[in-house]
Protein backbone atom coordinates (compact mmCIF):
# COMPACT_ATOMS: atom_id res chain seq x y z
CA UNK A 1 0.00 0.00 0.00
CA UNK A 2 1.09 3.60 -0.25
CA UNK A 3 -0.10 5.99 2.25
CA UNK A 4 -0.52 9.68 1.95
CA UNK A 5 -1.37 12.74 4.41
CA UNK A 6 -2.78 15.65 3.01
CA UNK A 7 -4.91 18.45 3.88
CA UNK A 8 -8.75 18.56 2.96
CA UNK A 9 -10.77 21.80 3.68
CA UNK A 10 -7.67 22.67 6.45
CA UNK A 11 -7.66 19.51 8.22
CA UNK A 12 -4.94 16.70 7.86
CA UNK A 13 -6.39 13.05 7.20
CA UNK A 14 -4.63 10.17 6.13
CA UNK A 15 -5.64 8.55 2.68
CA UNK A 16 -4.50 5.60 0.20
CA UNK A 17 -2.93 6.51 -3.11
CA UNK A 18 -3.71 4.35 -5.84
CA UNK A 19 -3.20 5.49 -8.81
CA UNK A 20 -3.37 9.07 -9.19
CA UNK A 21 -6.20 8.66 -6.71
CA UNK A 22 -6.33 9.19 -2.99
CA UNK A 23 -8.80 7.29 -1.31
CA UNK A 24 -9.43 9.15 2.38
CA UNK A 25 -9.23 7.26 5.56
CA UNK A 26 -11.04 8.04 9.01
CA UNK A 27 -8.31 6.79 11.02
CA UNK A 28 -4.53 6.80 10.48
CA UNK A 29 -3.76 3.38 9.44
CA UNK A 30 -1.70 2.11 11.73
CA UNK A 31 -4.44 -0.35 13.35
CA UNK A 32 -6.25 -1.21 10.63
CA UNK A 33 -7.82 0.67 7.12
CA UNK A 34 -10.88 2.24 7.55
CA UNK A 35 -12.09 4.42 4.38
CA UNK A 36 -14.46 7.63 5.07
CA UNK A 37 -15.57 7.23 0.87
CA UNK A 38 -14.53 10.49 -0.54
CA UNK A 39 -11.48 10.03 -3.28
CA UNK A 40 -9.65 12.68 -4.37
CA UNK A 41 -7.31 13.35 -7.53
CA UNK A 42 -3.61 13.69 -6.24
CA UNK A 43 -3.02 16.42 -8.29
CA UNK A 44 -5.53 18.49 -6.11
CA UNK A 45 -4.03 17.34 -3.10
CA UNK A 46 -1.50 19.11 -1.13
CA UNK A 47 0.51 16.54 0.45
CA UNK A 48 1.76 16.73 4.30
CA UNK A 49 4.80 14.67 6.10
CA UNK A 50 3.24 10.72 6.02
CA UNK A 51 3.39 10.59 9.97
CA UNK A 52 2.74 12.07 13.28
CA UNK A 53 6.21 11.44 15.13
CA UNK A 54 6.50 12.21 19.01
CA UNK A 55 9.87 11.70 18.16
CA UNK A 56 12.17 11.31 15.18
CA UNK A 57 14.80 8.85 16.14
CA UNK A 58 18.13 9.29 13.88
CA UNK A 59 21.19 7.61 13.26
CA UNK A 60 24.63 9.28 12.67
CA UNK A 61 27.38 7.44 10.43
CA UNK A 62 25.60 4.37 9.37
CA UNK A 63 26.85 4.23 5.75
CA UNK A 64 30.63 3.76 5.65
CA UNK A 65 31.80 6.72 2.72
CA UNK A 66 30.05 9.10 4.61
CA UNK A 67 32.07 8.27 7.93
CA UNK A 68 34.97 8.36 5.82
CA UNK A 69 34.17 11.66 4.59
CA UNK A 70 33.18 13.54 7.72
CA UNK A 71 36.85 12.26 8.97
CA UNK A 72 35.18 10.22 11.53
CA UNK A 73 35.14 6.41 13.33
CA UNK A 74 32.84 4.35 12.72
CA UNK A 75 30.76 3.71 15.86
CA UNK A 76 30.76 0.03 16.66
CA UNK A 77 26.95 0.43 18.00
CA UNK A 78 24.39 2.85 16.04
CA UNK A 79 24.91 6.13 17.50
CA UNK A 80 21.45 7.38 18.22
CA UNK A 81 20.01 10.72 17.95
CA UNK A 82 16.66 12.82 18.20
CA UNK A 83 15.35 15.36 16.55
CA UNK A 84 12.04 16.85 18.59
CA UNK A 85 8.53 17.04 16.29
CA UNK A 86 8.83 20.49 15.58
CA UNK A 87 11.74 19.97 13.23
CA UNK A 88 8.78 18.31 11.35
CA UNK A 89 8.51 19.90 7.48
CA UNK A 90 6.69 18.79 4.68
CA UNK A 91 6.97 17.60 0.44
CA UNK A 92 7.73 20.63 -1.09
CA UNK A 93 7.61 22.86 2.14
CA UNK A 94 10.37 25.76 3.09
CA UNK A 95 13.44 25.24 4.90
CA UNK A 96 14.77 28.07 6.54
CA UNK A 97 17.49 28.33 9.30
CA UNK A 98 18.12 31.23 11.61
CA UNK A 99 20.35 34.13 10.63
CA UNK A 100 23.21 32.40 12.58
CA UNK A 101 23.39 29.59 10.69
CA UNK A 102 26.80 29.62 8.88
CA UNK A 103 26.08 26.28 6.93
CA UNK A 104 23.37 24.35 6.24
CA UNK A 105 23.59 20.50 4.85
CA UNK A 106 21.21 18.50 2.83
CA UNK A 107 21.35 14.83 4.28
CA UNK A 108 19.35 12.42 1.94
CA UNK A 109 17.95 9.13 3.89
CA UNK A 110 15.60 6.00 4.07
CA UNK A 111 13.35 6.58 7.09
CA UNK A 112 10.71 3.98 8.21
CA UNK A 113 7.28 5.26 10.18
CA UNK A 114 6.14 3.01 12.98
CA UNK A 115 2.83 1.52 12.74
CA UNK A 116 2.36 -0.21 16.59
CA UNK A 117 4.15 0.47 20.01
CA UNK A 118 7.47 -1.42 19.77
CA UNK A 119 9.73 -2.31 22.71
CA UNK A 120 12.15 -4.48 22.74
CA UNK A 121 11.79 -5.92 19.09
CA UNK A 122 13.59 -8.81 18.53
CA UNK A 123 15.21 -8.33 14.62
CA UNK A 124 13.61 -10.78 12.89
CA UNK A 125 10.33 -9.55 13.85
CA UNK A 126 10.99 -5.89 13.19
CA UNK A 127 8.73 -5.19 10.13
CA UNK A 128 5.30 -6.12 12.38
CA UNK A 129 6.38 -2.68 13.70
CA UNK A 130 6.59 -0.63 10.59
CA UNK A 131 3.86 1.06 8.41
CA UNK A 132 6.41 1.36 5.28
CA UNK A 133 9.19 3.59 4.31
CA UNK A 134 9.37 7.52 3.40
CA UNK A 135 11.98 9.60 2.57
CA UNK A 136 13.53 12.21 5.22
CA UNK A 137 16.13 15.10 4.82
CA UNK A 138 17.89 15.40 7.92
CA UNK A 139 18.81 19.02 7.59
CA UNK A 140 21.89 19.83 9.43
CA UNK A 141 23.17 23.07 10.49
CA UNK A 142 26.74 21.36 10.12
CA UNK A 143 28.77 24.76 12.13
CA UNK A 144 26.44 24.46 15.05
CA UNK A 145 26.31 20.69 14.63
CA UNK A 146 30.26 20.65 15.13
CA UNK A 147 30.55 23.95 17.74
CA UNK A 148 28.01 22.48 20.49
CA UNK A 149 29.58 18.83 20.33
CA UNK A 150 26.34 17.18 21.09
CA UNK A 151 24.26 17.53 17.66
CA UNK A 152 20.69 18.27 19.22
CA UNK A 153 20.51 22.17 18.21
CA UNK A 154 22.26 21.78 15.18
CA UNK A 155 19.89 19.20 14.46
CA UNK A 156 16.24 20.08 15.33
CA UNK A 157 15.61 23.51 14.74
CA UNK A 158 12.49 24.51 13.06
CA UNK A 159 11.09 22.69 10.02
CA UNK A 160 14.68 20.30 9.80
CA UNK A 161 13.15 17.64 9.04
CA UNK A 162 10.94 16.96 5.82
CA UNK A 163 9.36 13.68 5.24
CA UNK A 164 7.33 12.33 2.50
CA UNK A 165 6.46 12.45 -0.29
CA UNK A 166 4.81 9.00 1.31
CA UNK A 167 5.13 6.13 3.01
CA UNK A 168 5.09 2.41 1.20
CA UNK A 169 5.29 -1.06 2.44
CA UNK A 170 5.32 -1.93 -1.35
CA UNK A 171 9.61 -1.63 -1.13
CA UNK A 172 12.43 -3.50 0.03
CA UNK A 173 14.07 -1.18 2.64
CA UNK A 174 17.18 -3.85 2.97
CA UNK A 175 18.14 -2.53 -0.96
CA UNK A 176 17.15 0.64 -1.61
CA UNK A 177 18.86 3.69 -3.85
CA UNK A 178 18.95 6.99 -1.73
CA UNK A 179 19.75 9.68 -4.19
CA UNK A 180 20.27 13.59 -3.09
CA UNK A 181 19.78 16.22 -5.81
CA UNK A 182 20.76 19.68 -5.20
CA UNK A 183 19.07 22.21 -7.97
CA UNK A 184 18.89 19.20 -10.39
CA UNK A 185 22.48 17.81 -9.85
CA UNK A 186 22.88 14.35 -8.02
CA UNK A 187 25.01 15.17 -4.73
CA UNK A 188 24.17 12.02 -2.80
CA UNK A 189 23.82 8.46 -3.77
CA UNK A 190 23.59 5.56 -1.97
CA UNK A 191 22.52 2.41 -1.10
CA UNK A 192 21.06 0.49 2.15
CA UNK A 193 22.43 -2.41 1.45
CA UNK A 194 26.17 -0.51 2.35
CA UNK A 195 24.57 0.50 6.14
CA UNK A 196 26.73 -0.75 8.82
CA UNK A 197 23.71 -1.69 11.16
CA UNK A 198 20.85 -2.88 9.10
CA UNK A 199 17.07 -2.10 9.80
CA UNK A 200 16.31 -5.17 12.05
CA UNK A 201 19.56 -4.37 14.09
CA UNK A 202 18.40 -0.61 14.11
CA UNK A 203 14.83 -1.30 15.64
CA UNK A 204 16.00 -3.71 17.73
CA UNK A 205 18.69 -1.46 19.70
CA UNK A 206 16.70 1.59 19.44
CA UNK A 207 13.65 -0.33 21.13
CA UNK A 208 15.87 -1.74 23.84
CA UNK A 209 15.77 1.64 25.16
CA UNK A 210 13.37 3.78 24.11
CA UNK A 211 9.42 2.84 23.04
CA UNK A 212 8.55 3.59 19.49
CA UNK A 213 4.83 4.93 19.27
CA UNK A 214 2.99 4.67 16.09
CA UNK A 215 3.52 7.20 13.55
CA UNK A 216 7.01 7.47 14.96
CA UNK A 217 9.79 7.96 12.29
CA UNK A 218 13.07 6.04 12.56
CA UNK A 219 15.62 7.31 10.02
CA UNK A 220 18.99 5.54 8.53
CA UNK A 221 21.63 7.63 8.38
CA UNK A 222 22.91 9.40 4.98
CA UNK A 223 25.38 8.18 2.62
CA UNK A 224 28.07 9.88 1.46
CA UNK A 225 28.07 13.45 -0.20
CA UNK A 226 26.70 16.04 1.95
CA UNK A 227 27.23 19.36 1.00
CA UNK A 228 25.77 22.83 1.88
CA UNK A 229 22.66 24.31 0.65
CA UNK A 230 21.69 28.42 0.47
CA UNK A 231 18.32 30.47 -0.07
CA UNK A 232 16.97 29.75 -3.66
CA UNK A 233 18.01 26.37 -3.80
CA UNK A 234 15.78 23.27 -4.19
CA UNK A 235 16.40 20.22 -2.82
CA UNK A 236 15.53 16.64 -3.68
CA UNK A 237 15.96 13.33 -2.19
CA UNK A 238 14.06 10.02 -4.23
CA UNK A 239 14.09 7.00 -3.29
CA UNK A 240 12.44 4.75 -5.97
CA UNK A 241 9.27 3.36 -5.38
CA UNK A 242 8.49 6.16 -2.69
CA UNK A 243 8.75 9.04 -5.07
CA UNK A 244 10.78 12.77 -4.66
CA UNK A 245 10.80 14.66 -1.74
CA UNK A 246 11.28 17.96 -2.67
CA UNK A 247 12.21 20.76 -0.64
CA UNK A 248 12.94 25.00 -1.11
CA UNK A 249 15.28 26.73 1.05
CA UNK A 250 14.46 30.32 1.81
CA UNK B 1 -1.21 28.94 41.55
CA UNK B 2 -0.37 25.72 42.21
CA UNK B 3 -1.09 23.74 39.05
CA UNK B 4 -1.56 19.75 39.50
CA UNK B 5 -2.11 16.65 36.94
CA UNK B 6 -4.24 14.01 38.48
CA UNK B 7 -5.73 10.31 37.05
CA UNK B 8 -9.42 10.73 37.84
CA UNK B 9 -11.69 8.07 36.87
CA UNK B 10 -8.84 6.61 34.80
CA UNK B 11 -8.14 9.77 32.46
CA UNK B 12 -5.51 12.50 32.96
CA UNK B 13 -6.86 15.80 34.52
CA UNK B 14 -5.40 19.57 35.27
CA UNK B 15 -6.79 20.72 38.71
CA UNK B 16 -5.91 23.78 40.86
CA UNK B 17 -4.37 22.99 44.62
CA UNK B 18 -5.13 25.07 47.30
CA UNK B 19 -4.48 23.64 50.66
CA UNK B 20 -5.42 20.53 50.63
CA UNK B 21 -8.12 20.40 48.04
CA UNK B 22 -7.77 19.80 43.85
CA UNK B 23 -10.33 21.64 41.56
CA UNK B 24 -10.15 20.06 39.13
CA UNK B 25 -10.43 21.91 35.33
CA UNK B 26 -12.03 21.22 31.73
CA UNK B 27 -8.67 22.29 30.26
CA UNK B 28 -5.01 22.31 30.93
CA UNK B 29 -4.64 25.69 32.23
CA UNK B 30 -2.37 27.32 29.29
CA UNK B 31 -4.33 29.59 28.62
CA UNK B 32 -7.07 30.16 31.00
CA UNK B 33 -8.50 28.18 34.27
CA UNK B 34 -11.73 26.89 34.05
CA UNK B 35 -12.97 24.62 36.84
CA UNK B 36 -15.38 21.64 35.55
CA UNK B 37 -17.10 22.34 39.19
CA UNK B 38 -15.46 18.85 40.36
CA UNK B 39 -13.09 18.98 44.10
CA UNK B 40 -11.29 16.33 45.54
CA UNK B 41 -8.95 15.78 48.56
CA UNK B 42 -5.24 16.22 47.49
CA UNK B 43 -4.89 12.79 49.75
CA UNK B 44 -6.90 10.80 47.30
CA UNK B 45 -5.11 11.72 43.80
CA UNK B 46 -2.77 10.02 42.28
CA UNK B 47 -0.51 12.72 40.78
CA UNK B 48 1.52 12.57 36.89
CA UNK B 49 3.92 14.68 35.85
CA UNK B 50 2.18 18.35 35.46
CA UNK B 51 3.15 18.82 31.92
CA UNK B 52 2.26 17.77 28.47
CA UNK B 53 5.90 17.75 26.63
CA UNK B 54 6.45 16.85 22.76
CA UNK B 55 9.73 17.41 23.95
CA UNK B 56 11.91 17.96 27.23
CA UNK B 57 14.86 20.42 26.45
CA UNK B 58 17.45 20.02 28.46
CA UNK B 59 20.68 21.99 29.55
CA UNK B 60 23.82 20.42 29.94
CA UNK B 61 26.70 21.57 32.14
CA UNK B 62 24.74 25.06 33.55
CA UNK B 63 26.09 25.14 37.14
CA UNK B 64 30.20 25.51 37.58
CA UNK B 65 30.38 23.35 40.61
CA UNK B 66 29.01 20.01 38.10
CA UNK B 67 31.01 21.02 35.74
CA UNK B 68 34.15 20.71 37.64
CA UNK B 69 33.37 17.52 39.48
CA UNK B 70 32.76 16.37 35.39
CA UNK B 71 35.86 17.62 34.38
CA UNK B 72 34.85 19.16 31.36
CA UNK B 73 35.00 22.63 30.64
CA UNK B 74 32.15 25.27 30.97
CA UNK B 75 30.09 25.78 27.61
CA UNK B 76 30.37 29.52 26.38
CA UNK B 77 26.77 28.60 25.31
CA UNK B 78 24.07 26.67 26.93
CA UNK B 79 24.59 23.03 25.80
CA UNK B 80 20.85 21.73 24.42
CA UNK B 81 20.29 18.20 24.48
CA UNK B 82 16.50 16.31 24.02
CA UNK B 83 14.75 13.84 26.07
CA UNK B 84 11.31 12.63 24.09
CA UNK B 85 8.04 12.22 25.37
CA UNK B 86 9.19 8.09 26.42
CA UNK B 87 11.16 9.34 28.98
CA UNK B 88 8.10 10.60 30.86
CA UNK B 89 7.76 9.66 34.68
CA UNK B 90 5.93 10.58 37.44
CA UNK B 91 5.49 11.52 41.39
CA UNK B 92 6.25 8.01 43.02
CA UNK B 93 6.81 6.27 39.32
CA UNK B 94 9.39 3.44 39.10
CA UNK B 95 12.22 4.29 37.21
CA UNK B 96 13.91 1.13 35.69
CA UNK B 97 17.05 0.86 32.96
CA UNK B 98 17.76 -2.16 30.87
CA UNK B 99 19.70 -4.50 32.39
CA UNK B 100 22.86 -3.47 30.10
CA UNK B 101 22.96 -0.11 31.72
CA UNK B 102 26.04 -0.61 33.93
CA UNK B 103 25.42 3.02 35.97
CA UNK B 104 22.34 4.89 36.12
CA UNK B 105 22.64 8.23 37.77
CA UNK B 106 19.80 10.91 39.48
CA UNK B 107 20.22 14.65 38.42
CA UNK B 108 18.13 16.81 40.78
CA UNK B 109 17.15 19.93 38.45
CA UNK B 110 14.74 22.87 38.60
CA UNK B 111 12.60 22.80 35.39
CA UNK B 112 9.65 24.82 33.91
CA UNK B 113 6.53 24.11 32.15
CA UNK B 114 5.71 26.08 28.75
CA UNK B 115 1.90 27.41 28.96
CA UNK B 116 2.26 29.80 25.11
CA UNK B 117 4.13 28.77 21.56
CA UNK B 118 7.04 30.58 22.03
CA UNK B 119 9.79 31.32 19.26
CA UNK B 120 12.10 33.74 18.81
CA UNK B 121 11.42 35.39 22.83
CA UNK B 122 13.10 38.12 24.23
CA UNK B 123 14.95 37.69 27.54
CA UNK B 124 12.70 40.33 29.17
CA UNK B 125 9.76 38.56 28.32
CA UNK B 126 10.49 34.73 28.53
CA UNK B 127 7.98 35.11 32.04
CA UNK B 128 4.80 35.40 29.46
CA UNK B 129 5.67 32.02 28.35
CA UNK B 130 6.07 29.99 31.73
CA UNK B 131 3.12 28.52 33.22
CA UNK B 132 5.45 27.95 36.23
CA UNK B 133 7.97 25.28 38.16
CA UNK B 134 8.82 21.92 38.59
CA UNK B 135 11.47 19.30 39.90
CA UNK B 136 12.86 17.44 37.36
CA UNK B 137 15.15 14.42 37.35
CA UNK B 138 17.25 14.25 34.67
CA UNK B 139 17.89 10.11 35.42
CA UNK B 140 20.89 9.03 33.16
CA UNK B 141 22.87 5.64 31.88
CA UNK B 142 26.29 7.55 32.61
CA UNK B 143 27.97 4.60 30.99
CA UNK B 144 25.65 4.84 27.81
CA UNK B 145 25.71 8.66 27.80
CA UNK B 146 29.45 8.65 27.50
CA UNK B 147 30.21 5.45 25.45
CA UNK B 148 28.20 6.78 22.62
CA UNK B 149 29.27 10.56 23.04
CA UNK B 150 26.00 11.99 21.97
CA UNK B 151 24.10 11.82 25.19
CA UNK B 152 20.47 11.02 23.16
CA UNK B 153 20.46 7.38 24.38
CA UNK B 154 21.93 7.39 28.15
CA UNK B 155 19.18 10.08 28.67
CA UNK B 156 16.24 9.16 26.83
CA UNK B 157 15.20 5.77 28.01
CA UNK B 158 11.37 5.19 28.58
CA UNK B 159 10.78 6.54 32.31
CA UNK B 160 14.04 8.58 32.50
CA UNK B 161 12.76 12.08 33.33
CA UNK B 162 10.04 12.28 36.18
CA UNK B 163 8.58 15.52 36.67
CA UNK B 164 6.52 17.05 39.70
CA UNK B 165 4.77 16.80 42.08
CA UNK B 166 3.10 20.23 40.89
CA UNK B 167 4.45 23.18 38.96
CA UNK B 168 3.63 26.79 40.43
CA UNK B 169 4.24 30.21 39.78
CA UNK B 170 4.68 31.08 43.20
CA UNK B 171 8.06 30.82 43.59
CA UNK B 172 11.03 32.78 42.17
CA UNK B 173 12.64 30.40 39.74
CA UNK B 174 15.66 32.59 39.73
CA UNK B 175 17.05 31.53 43.56
CA UNK B 176 15.71 28.37 43.78
CA UNK B 177 17.01 26.20 46.59
CA UNK B 178 17.43 22.18 44.34
CA UNK B 179 18.33 19.60 47.22
CA UNK B 180 18.65 15.82 46.03
CA UNK B 181 18.68 12.92 48.19
CA UNK B 182 18.92 9.38 47.91
CA UNK B 183 17.77 7.07 50.65
CA UNK B 184 17.27 10.40 52.67
CA UNK B 185 20.60 11.42 52.29
CA UNK B 186 21.18 14.48 51.03
CA UNK B 187 23.37 14.02 47.80
CA UNK B 188 23.14 17.20 45.88
CA UNK B 189 22.23 20.97 47.05
CA UNK B 190 22.23 23.87 44.58
CA UNK B 191 21.03 26.94 44.19
CA UNK B 192 19.54 28.69 40.49
CA UNK B 193 21.52 31.47 41.27
CA UNK B 194 24.60 29.66 40.49
CA UNK B 195 23.33 29.11 36.97
CA UNK B 196 25.81 29.90 34.37
CA UNK B 197 23.37 30.84 31.76
CA UNK B 198 20.38 32.16 33.40
CA UNK B 199 16.39 31.76 32.94
CA UNK B 200 15.65 34.34 30.23
CA UNK B 201 19.03 33.49 28.45
CA UNK B 202 17.56 30.34 28.77
CA UNK B 203 14.40 30.47 27.21
CA UNK B 204 16.05 33.26 24.41
CA UNK B 205 18.71 30.72 23.37
CA UNK B 206 16.38 27.31 23.14
CA UNK B 207 13.68 29.36 20.96
CA UNK B 208 16.17 30.98 18.82
CA UNK B 209 16.11 27.57 17.19
CA UNK B 210 13.21 25.98 18.57
CA UNK B 211 9.51 26.40 19.04
CA UNK B 212 8.00 25.56 22.32
CA UNK B 213 4.70 24.43 22.56
CA UNK B 214 2.39 25.01 25.57
CA UNK B 215 3.13 21.65 27.80
CA UNK B 216 6.84 21.51 26.94
CA UNK B 217 9.38 21.36 29.81
CA UNK B 218 12.50 23.03 29.47
CA UNK B 219 15.19 21.81 32.39
CA UNK B 220 17.88 23.70 33.65
CA UNK B 221 20.31 22.16 34.08
CA UNK B 222 22.17 19.63 37.96
CA UNK B 223 24.21 20.79 40.61
CA UNK B 224 27.60 19.10 41.69
CA UNK B 225 26.75 15.84 43.68
CA UNK B 226 25.66 13.21 40.68
CA UNK B 227 26.15 9.74 41.39
CA UNK B 228 24.50 6.30 41.50
CA UNK B 229 21.46 4.87 41.68
CA UNK B 230 20.33 1.10 42.14
CA UNK B 231 17.54 -1.65 42.92
CA UNK B 232 15.48 -0.87 45.59
CA UNK B 233 16.78 3.45 46.25
CA UNK B 234 14.45 6.03 46.72
CA UNK B 235 15.15 9.00 44.86
CA UNK B 236 14.00 12.81 46.16
CA UNK B 237 13.80 16.32 44.50
CA UNK B 238 13.23 18.90 46.54
CA UNK B 239 12.82 22.32 45.90
CA UNK B 240 10.67 24.75 48.50
CA UNK B 241 7.78 26.13 47.39
CA UNK B 242 7.08 23.00 44.97
CA UNK B 243 7.66 19.74 47.19
CA UNK B 244 9.46 16.67 46.61
CA UNK B 245 9.24 14.59 43.84
CA UNK B 246 10.11 11.29 45.27
CA UNK B 247 10.81 7.82 42.79
CA UNK B 248 11.57 4.80 43.30
CA UNK B 249 14.49 2.24 41.52
CA UNK B 250 13.46 -1.19 40.48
Amino acid sequence: MKYVRILRRDTPVWGVLKGETVRTLSAAPYESIQYDGESLPLSSCRLLAPCEPTKIVCIGKNYFDHVKEMGGEAPAKPLLFIKAPNTLNHPEGQVHAPGFVERLDYEGELALVIKKRAKDVTPEHFEEYVLGYTCLNDVTARDIQYGDGQWTRGKSMDGFAPVGPLVTDEIDGACADVETRLNGQVVQKGNTELFMHKLPELIAFITASMTLEPGDVVTTGTPAGVGPMKPGDTVEVEIRGIGVLRNHIV
